[in-house]
């Protein structure tokens, strides 16, 4: 059981990654919207809590690397939202 | 407990309402990732076994809507980078 919570961790966080990849080698996230990013980290920190509560291993790990991803890719947005490129929208 | 889960359960999946939306009116998702997507799909499907193993409803809950929204993001990219608009990148 543990397996599956470990697999389904990996791939969710790791799917993080290439969109961090993407940001940072566009230089553009303005399809990425920030009410998402922002409800996003929030509901993971929140999942962080519950694992932490459950004492479940795979819900914690997959969150806490989801929660350093995130904050990675919206801090990427911000910054590339201020270049003049993104005014074009 | 139960309340932290729902709570997070909430946030995460409704996050993923807004890029559907932002996907829709902008007609473009060049900048969401096709690796994060499919990467993200599998990871959800596999959290909601893991759910289903677990009898965690939180989980289950989750994973379930938020599949749904993916599948519907992924169906969007793949329509609309098929106009020519797409093919500047």
């Amino acid at each position: 059981m543990i397996i599956v919570g470990l697999l389904a961790a990996t791939l969710t966080t790791s799917a993080f990654l290439p969109q961090m990849i993407k940001t940072w080698r566009t230089k553009s996230a303005k399809d990425v919207s920030y009410t998402m990013l922002i409800t996003f980290i929030i509901g993971i920190f929140l999942w962080l809590i519950y694992g932490i509560l459950r004492k479940d291993i795979a819900i914690i790990l997959a969150n806490a690397f989801t929660l350093l991803f995130n904050l990675t890719i919206l801090y990427l947005k911000i910054k590339y939202g201020r270049t003049p490129q993104s005014k074009r929208l």
